[in-house]
């Protein structure tokens, strides 16, 4: 009998347990950026690890939420490679969204086309923690041990870039250094159940521009002031207006800051021929309906242009920005203050810092050195190699189960696995799962747990780790 | 006894009253823009009204808050000239402030500097109201009858600019058109005690401008997406932000509309003259002070080059902008809609439509035909001559009262005494009085009820107003 039937007979006994668990951690809030129910949830996860029969299990306590984090290892310990695995238990709040389903309670629905869902806010991130865990127990009682040490980290606070990931990287480094490579298990199929191997991540440089009177000795220093006054009173919000301005030339879609752009390495090859290939696959009409966009900003909207766009080229995107009197009707002020949030998605080999410092400089050769900037958010861009036994040992797995799989050499996302892929860690990593779910920004979050066609359920998420573990050991 | 003598002590005697009658229009409250109380208010004053025995009161009911409107006779009706008194009721909201006393309650409180003040929330207007009636009845009483017929119309709209004056205008003419002038009083007394006499008031032009990703055909259509998407994906913020850059020069200082300045009249000699006598006694670091602003935007400080800003330029204000994640921390989101709030306070002769029309061309010429145009408010301005019989009126009353005072050609508010200095009406007109009063759009709003040094309370008010009715009777 082939292992992956081996193992897909274990979970399918087990399966109704696995779906129970997981709605029990949905049942738990657990916020990132307000770090509600956090604590409570690392505890359940680090009850379940002890069950698990971890070899060690704690708690990383920052002025964040707590990092669960422990080690497995197999029976042969020192001569076996070891494999970090990385999952997220926390979740972006509910607040603003307007839910069908209540969003703690783990409802099961049934959807046409991708099988039977699980609505809950942070089912995504759930998942993984419900998905790993069952699969180092399925692959230790079907195989009777581990074929690697196996050291696994869950963060609570990915949803707000992982403030306090690198002080527990420093903190942890001898133990974080026994590491060979790092898997982060993700739903990735598309709705044709094609799944991904990824092999890199941007950066994230999040600022908060700000121009108030007092700083730039112009308009109104605490307070807002009558209209009526504009003829010979400065007003901050054409100041912060101007200086956006001046950073982009055409909608916005061209950096006009000088250096911006200095640091952009040229892609390899090895980078260009994975783009090549995925654009064949690549379907730019199924994109654009599921972003809810009638046109997108590329030369042309041929496959390979808008993969181009999206994998190597950097924008400023305005998150948000206010001033003054947001309510109905007309209101009558000059603003003594005006806020824009800012981002930049980084690429190779951008930096945060370089980026941060091109935008300062720009704003002080251009006559805007009153705006105060703010940064929110630093995280670097990482990319590894396809011929790294990680994730050689993703891509056996998919085999090893018969799943259509895409090679992405770098995602558009923003994970912080830059951290343990730098220096001192300098971790090659795959991530990657079979698995489809989303809405994880916004109401009705879903994940599917038992799949329909080619969508993969719980089961099969869990039945994809342990083939990993299990490619990767061997 | 001179006259001003007579009124003076009648008033005297019932002041305490006066005062007492204030404080329950105070306490009743009056909010123009959710009509909150207005009704309620509306009712209080006809009923003063009926007391002070007018020959007719009427309410005109609108879609927004109750006109109160009415008439009282000289003697001989027939002969007499006509003079209509106009003030307002209606008040701020005071959901966004920060109050120190209960907005309405009429709290009594000492000010070293200008006497006795009662706060409240809409006390300078309701000022208006007890001032006008009172000073009807001391006229009445002291005289034993009118010199003029008196037509009064209360507006409950006043703090959102009266949209609906133009429709009671229109209902009404016949009415109206019996009158010959119309004056305004408000308490226009500066921390020296100079009154105003003012001749002109400018107009307003209020515009909201939307981006939406469905009509401009680019970035996300209904909702927020992930920003992650943001190289291929516009975003609306920068649109917007590019529209109002291309509107403007240096800070924002300096519009660039095509036509924008082409209607704006060169000020006559008469106006010019007025200019430069105020410009004497105007004190430029007192303006400053009171603003809380450390640098204007003028070529020099002088008074002239402040004044001559002041009222004879045409700026774009932006009141508010807002679009995408305005809460804390970073959220990554590429928004759907951006919205702008701006204004123009018209200088003659600007009118409302041909500052919209040249702002709406230059937008569809410059590539943002696709941005939605909103009229939130439009006022036009007015001015009246210093020949004009009220002028001459008011400027008497403060002779006769010994009130050091100073003629402004035009008022930097927008109030909509243009609808009654317009064809058909086209009433010349004089708006001031004794009084000192301020924070109407903020907290802790006060008036001086009982005057101190240079500064009148209510009492000297109503004096002027009785003394204002006596001279036009002439």
């Amino acid at each position: 009998m082939e292992y992956t039937e081996k193992f897909g007979k274990y979970i399918d006994v087990n399966i109704g347990e696995h779906i129970e668990n997981l709605r029990e951690l949905v049942r738990q809030p657990s916020i990132g950026v307000s770090g509600f129910g956090t604590q409570k949830t690392a505890e359940i996860i680090k009850d379940w690890m002890i069950q698990v029969q971890f070899d060690k299990v704690d708690f990383y306590n920052s002025d964040g939420n707590p990092i669960v984090f422990g080690e497995i290892l197999a029976k042969d310990s020192q001569s076996a490679k070891t494999l970090l695995i990385y999952g997220a238990y926390d979740s972006n709040p509910v607040e603003e969204d307007h839910w069908e389903y209540p969003p703690f309670e783990g409802v099961i629905i049934e959807n046409e086309k991708l099988g039977t869902c699980m609505v809950g806010r942070g089912v995504n991130n759930k998942m993984k923690v419900a998905g790993i865990l069952n699969a180092i127990k399925t692959v230790k009682e079907v195989m009777g041990e581990l074929p690697v040490n196996l050291l696994v980290v869950f963060d609570g606070e990915e949803e707000i870039f992982s403030p306090n990931q690198a002080q527990f990287i420093q903190d942890n480094t001898e133990w974080l250094l026994r590491a060979d490579a790092l898997y982060m298990p993700f739903s990735s199929q598309n709705a044709q159940g094609v799944a991904r191997v990824q092999l890199g991540y941007k950066g994230i440089l999040y600022l908060e521009l700000k121009v108030t009177g007092h700083r730039w000795t112009r308009g109104p220093k605490d307070n807002e002031i009558h209209s009526m006054h504009r003829p010979v009173v400065d007003n901050p919000a054409w100041h912060l207006i101007m200086a956006l301005n001046s950073m982009v030339g055409e909608h916005g879609n061209q950096v006009l800051i000088d250096g911006f752009q200095d640091d952009i390495a040229e892609p390899s090859n090895e980078f260009k021929e994975m783009m090549k290939t995925l654009a064949g696959k690549f379907d730019v009409q199924g994109y654009k309906a599921g972003l809810g966009v009638d046109n997108l900003y590329s030369e042309t909207e041929e496959p390979l242009d808008v993969l181009r766009n999206l994998f190597t080229t950097a924008q400023i995107n305005i998150d948000g920005i206010w001033s003054g009197y947001t309510g109905a009707g007309p209101e009558a002020v000059i603003p003594h203050d005006a806020i824009a949030k800012i981002e930049v998605r980084l690429i190779p080999n951008q930096t945060a810092k370089q980026v941060q410092d091109t935008i300062e400089t720009h704003l002080q050769t251009h006559g805007f050195s009153y705006i105060e900037v703010t940064n929110l958010a630093a995280v670097e861009f990482c990319q590894t190699s396809i011929k790294e036994d990680i994730a050689k040992a993703l891509i056996a797995a998919y085999e090893a189960n018969k799943i259509d799989h895409q090679i992405w050499p770098i995602s558009i996302a923003t994970i912080p696995i830059s951290l343990y892929n730098q220096s001192p860690l300098n971790l090659p990593f795959a991530t990657g799962c079979v698995g489809n779910g989303g809405n994880t920004h916004g109401s009705n979050e879903y994940a599917v747990v038992i799949g329909k066609g080619a969508i993969s359920g719980l089961d099969g998420y869990e039945k994809l780790i342990a083939s990993v573990i299990f490619e990767y050991g061997k």
